[in-house]
């Protein structure tokens, strides 16, 4: 007997913490389904790994995350949709989104003068997956994708307001100022904490692309004949996964928890992905 | 029939490129012993994971290096040292070194007044390894332990000299400033690269402790009855080894193995701890 609804949750995989802003969007945008979250703590960071290594991560805690029965997967990680998302199109039997393509679509729907700026990890920027998205969407759209690497670490140490930030992000951003950009893509889950400061070093003619809020409104169109919704009137699960749990994932996880307006939030539990 | 000469090679273990600094020690202090280098580069950094995660992926290297027949095992990486070297010490039948003794034993030489700093990742000050063996060599000596957990990527990222490290340096250390320490152990192979920087920020008062050289040291004194030496004569070799092949290893390493003054250095290999 086939009905309209499916009560599985829907899993989201990042490489660590930065997803939660992923989880945080989905949740507000489809409060009634149950969320199941992943972060590979254990093997953060991707942004720095080769290729191979990534797209194999990916696949793995896929597997992990279908084995628990899910409907459909995002790919929170900006730098596991930009290398691995493509093997796993292949590998799930079930709907797989990565933060890419909405964040670039949501790009292209911003720019007025067609210079987009990207900024990621030094994998997901080497990768060239935003401008390959952003070239498709819009021929004319001229990409300028520029690596970042500090600014994961000074996002996690809590340094958002610091002097020695905006010092680095003045330095960091220089060439996407000089390039006249209108739009920039923070293209990694991390960045959104930096806004206050990329903002600032910027000005207010550049818009900011968060791509936790594009990739939840994808998913939201793809429920219904796609994604079979929850049942209503269900109660919908969070559940928190982590392949390593240091002290500062549960704090950081409860800061985002007292943030949840629906839902009950289990705590914390470590899996491992390689029994 | 047994010789007093062993030509098996010595293991140096890392969880990235840093323990390249006590590779680089270990070979100008034992130019004829053969060397095999193992960065976990697909799992680094260990500095931010759990004391659970990082014992078990102290004994998978160890158990890949023992499989390829090393006569002893030098655990490079400070975090691994402080939280899997007493697991590893009940697991390996091959003499197995750390560095936080050796660097400990010279800090607490060298210290005049006492007052002994050490900077680290997270996971090795929250291990407290350091003040444990300062104590126990020394119970007057007060240690400092200080996390700095944005020296790693700072280091990494090439901004030894910027003002924005300086600025983060100079607010980090601070507290070690008011301790009034003569002696600062730099407990993360990566820090030396930070050593200018470091030591412009304490003054000339404070001398700066680099455990590549400790360890190295140790090791040699080791080696004799305990830790049969390579055959007169033979040709050393020095082989590399990392669980992920960025660009960027090659690179660092390309520039370390210029250094190196005897032996042959092979290519980087990559190789799968979980096959």
């Amino acid at each position: 007997m086939d009905t309209p609804f499916d009560p599985r949750p829907i899993g989201i995989f990042d490489s660590g913490i930065g997803g939660l802003t992923v989880l945080r969007a989905v949740a507000q945008r489809l409060p009634g389904e149950s969320l199941i979250y992943l972060g590979d703590t254990a093997r953060v960071p991707y942004g720095s790994k080769s290729p191979r290594t990534v797209a194999r991560y990916t696949i793995q805690v896929a597997d992990f995350l279908l084995a628990r029965g899910i409907k459909a997967l995002v790919v929170a990680c900006n730098t596991a949709s930009a290398l691995g998302l493509e093997a796993l199109g292949r590998h799930s039997p079930v709907p797989a989104l990565g933060v890419i393509l909405p964040g670039a679509r949501l790009a292209a729907g911003t720019t007025r003068n067609r210079q987009v700026g990207i900024i990621g990890t030094r994998s997901t920027i080497a990768s060239g997956a935003y401008p390959r998205e952003l070239t498709a969407l819009d021929s004319l759209i001229r990409s300028h994708p520029l690596a970042c690497p500090l600014f994961v670490p000074l996002a996690e140490e809590g340094w958002h307001h610091h002097p020695a930030t905006r010092l680095i992000a003045t330095e960091s951003l220089q060439p996407l100022m000089a390039a006249g950009i209108d739009t920039l893509i923070l293209g990694c889950t991390h960045y959104p904490l930096l806004a206050p400061v990329i903002a600032e070093v910027m000005g207010p003619e550049v818009t900011l692309i968060d791509s936790a809020r594009a990739v939840a409104d994808a998913l939201a169109g793809r429920i219904g004949p796609e994604i079979r919704p929850a049942p209503p009137g269900a109660r919908p699960t969070r559940t928190l996964l982590a392949t390593d749990v240091p002290d500062r994932f549960e704090e950081v996880a409860r800061r985002f928890l007292e943030l949840e307006e629906s839902g009950g939030l289990e705590r914390v539990e470590m899996v491992d992905l390689q029994p």
